[in-house]
């Protein structure tokens, strides 16, 4: 069994307002297939990480004492990164992805770990960090093998 | 602003358990590079979808008229996809993931867009979508482009 994530499907409310968010907001690409009532954009290489509810609820600024899935503090148990070539691009990114109707969950800040990151979240609550990580930077393409 | 997805995090209850389930039971090797309290787990290239919530559900065969994350029903909002080459792979995959630890939602059946696809919840209650497309078969090396 390889180590292999090949989709991340996002739950939405509304299609449409899912839609206008990533695809005209932020500008990705759909992929030319025949679809109905799916929407699928490609991607590139990523990580997977684990990391404890505690934790992540913190990295976040989320300061319930519940950290969990379903505690209605807005942890969904699952956050979805980009990462950045420089401090400068991570603002843009929260900027851009603000202006195409996502909520700013906590402003880029610099973190313990030595990089400068922030939060924000889609319209249906998916949380996204958009992170500066000057150890490991992605590539010129966008992929990111740390 | 790139199609860029670079890490997908999952909040787990004990890194302990999620390290025995991702790193021993299926095998996945964790990035050399000193890190304390967070694991990482080198992917590939992969899609974003975005799906209604109650297609969604009713994928992973959730009953419940709520379809919502936290309503409890064991529908998070999110789900991760593991692409397989054939029906036999996909059998495979999920069986390795049950011994691994994980919880069986939906056996492996025929789809209506043609494909072969099952549910398995890893220990946390993240839901993994284990799928064999005829139409779209993941690369050799295990990157999926659609």
């Amino acid at each position: 069994m390889q180590p292999r994530l090949t989709i991340v499907t996002l739950g939405v409310d509304s299609l449409r307002r899912a839609k206008r968010f990533y695809l005209d907001g932020l500008g990705w690409p759909e992929v030319d297939q025949e679809s109905d009532g799916i929407v699928f954009i490609q991607m590139n290489a990523m990580v997977l990480a684990l990391y404890p509810h505690h934790g992540l609820a913190e990295d976040i600024g989320i300061e319930s004492p519940e950290h969990l899935p379903g505690s209605n503090d807005g942890y969904t148990g699952v956050t979805l990164a980009y990462n950045t070539a420089t401090k400068e691009e991570t603002d843009q990114v929260l900027a851009t992805a603000v202006d195409a109707g996502a909520t700013l969950v906590k402003a880029a800040e610099e973190v313990f770990w030595g990089g400068y990151s922030g939060y924000f979240s889609d319209p249906d609550g998916h949380l996204w960090e958009v992170a500066f990580n000057p150890f490991t930077l992605p590539d010129d393409d966008g992929s990111f093998w740390m």
